[in-house]
């Protein structure tokens, strides 16, 4: 695996494989890596034949200046690991490489008022705009996100759809650990006591997916499932739990199209999110954890 | 010359010219082509192998809607002088080829406060928005820009170095119709008398040429030169003439700095930019129309 640290050094390795025929496959991360990051890059070898990722810890899509300071770093283990998942080319680079007097932002106007959107002022601005900077330095031919960031990945699509960017998205399935909780790097900074409440996220969607699985199509009451679980573990605090269409990202009041129940809490000071994918086929769901 | 209206077209042209060892050049107007679009052309062609051209008159860019509707259009005419200039593809888009649903803009937080930013609220947002496309699209190796629009060029050269676009800008000398009237495709619209008042811009910037050349630093006397020759010619109004840093496109007091000249003025209905760029070399300043 090669290590580049600047964007020159990324071009040169990635115009070489190109030459070579090969197709370029990226998984942009913000490092810490763990099982969820290494079947991303599982499924893009599914779709290319030369593995970029990159380790960034994009200081402009952070509204809280301690959750940046905070984020895991581990690079030495995160290497180890993107080799042995066939990881062939890591960008690794410093905050200067990627922002000198940046004045230029990529700004989202629909998708992002919901959700994290409204508890995470500027987020996903900072996340358009590394992105697209990430996308013009590798210039792949797919990238992979996860879909446990499913806001992120639904906007990043629309992105790559009204600016035209020449590659392919594809939205990965979420990677838990044992007992249900989506992994995250953030899963890092939780408590044993905290990591035991926490799994309350993934039983609040159990009983979600069961009611809905059932034909219950009354989102009050689905949402109210979800929140008495979450509840019931007292969580620090619930930032939301919604129910809302894929196509607009908005809250909706009755099934009827496909959705997402999407939460975010606070277990001690950890922020979690997690969501589920509800699938519309004629008068019948399924839900996708 | 090829004429491809779909994305899809370009995108399996240039990269055919690609696989032919070929560099792309780029040269995107809004049509209604001049010898100024043609020396763009000229110039592409000494740095690249393959020149494509795009037609779009973007809606999003004009803050003004009679100017949209009013922007003189004439493909067969502006085919016939692409084909004579070397163009090897046109790309002439339908609106609905461009923009569908459009919620991603990619927006400047500097460089657009002053000039044409400040009288044309959102101008600069719709060029970068369907600049950024427009290079997804083409992917060119290098682009050309006149520098009669100097602060969408510099706009440009800031965005590309933002993003990282993986290309090169250019920007090309004012081309300018005897008399000396910057060439423009709004041109079209002045009358005969117009026409002749409009020449006062042009010599305008040549008394402050020569102010500055024989050592005149003080710029509201250089700015006042500039302005009583043009306001000489009754223009129906003056949007602007300031003298402003190379680097921030600021006003600045005294003349201390690589700068830039620049005046935006009516006569009749037609709004009219021109330039000088006013280049330092030691205590010396020499002035370029």
């Amino acid at each position: 695996m090669i290590i580049a640290h600047t964007i020159e050094d990324v071009r040169t390795r990635v115009k070489q494989a190109r030459a070579e025929g090969k197709r370029i496959g990226f998984v942009p991360t913000m490092g810490y890596l763990h099982d969820g990051h290494l079947s991303l890059v599982e499924i893009s070898k599914q779709q290319s034949d030369f593995q970029v990722m990159s380790i960034f810890v994009n200081r402009i899509q952070f509204n809280d200046k301690k959750d940046f300071e905070s984020y895991p770093r581990e690079h030495e283990r995160d290497f180890a690991l993107a080799k042995s998942a066939g990881v062939h080319l890591m960008f690794l680079p410093e905050e200067e490489e990627m922002y000198c007097n940046q004045h230029t932002f990529v700004e989202m106007e629909s998708l992002t008022e919901h959700l994290c959107g409204a508890t995470r002022p500027g987020h996903f601005r900072g996340v358009c705009t590394v992105v697209s900077k990430l996308f013009n330095i590798v210039q792949p031919d797919v990238a992979v996100f996860g879909r446990k960031d499913i806001q992120q990945a639904i906007i990043i699509e629309k992105m790559v759809k009204d600016l035209n960017f020449p590659l392919r998205i594809i939205i990965a399935p979420t990677i838990r650990e044992e007992g249900g909780l989506a992994m995250s790097s953030r899963n890092k900074h939780l408590s044993p006591s905290e990591r035991i409440r926490a799994l309350s996220i993934y039983r609040g969607l159990l009983a979600a997916k069961s009611l809905i699985e059932s034909g219950n199509r009354d989102v009050r009451t689905i949402i109210a499932a979800a929140q008495s679980n979450i509840e019931s573990s007292r969580p620090e605090k619930i930032d939301y739990i919604e129910l809302v269409s894929y196509e607009t990202l908005a809250p909706i009041n009755i099934m009827n199209q496909r959705a997402i129940l999407a939460i975010a809490a606070f277990f001690g000071t950890t922020r979690l999110i997690d969501n589920m994918l509800i699938e519309k086929n004629g008068e019948h769901y399924s839900c996708v954890l």
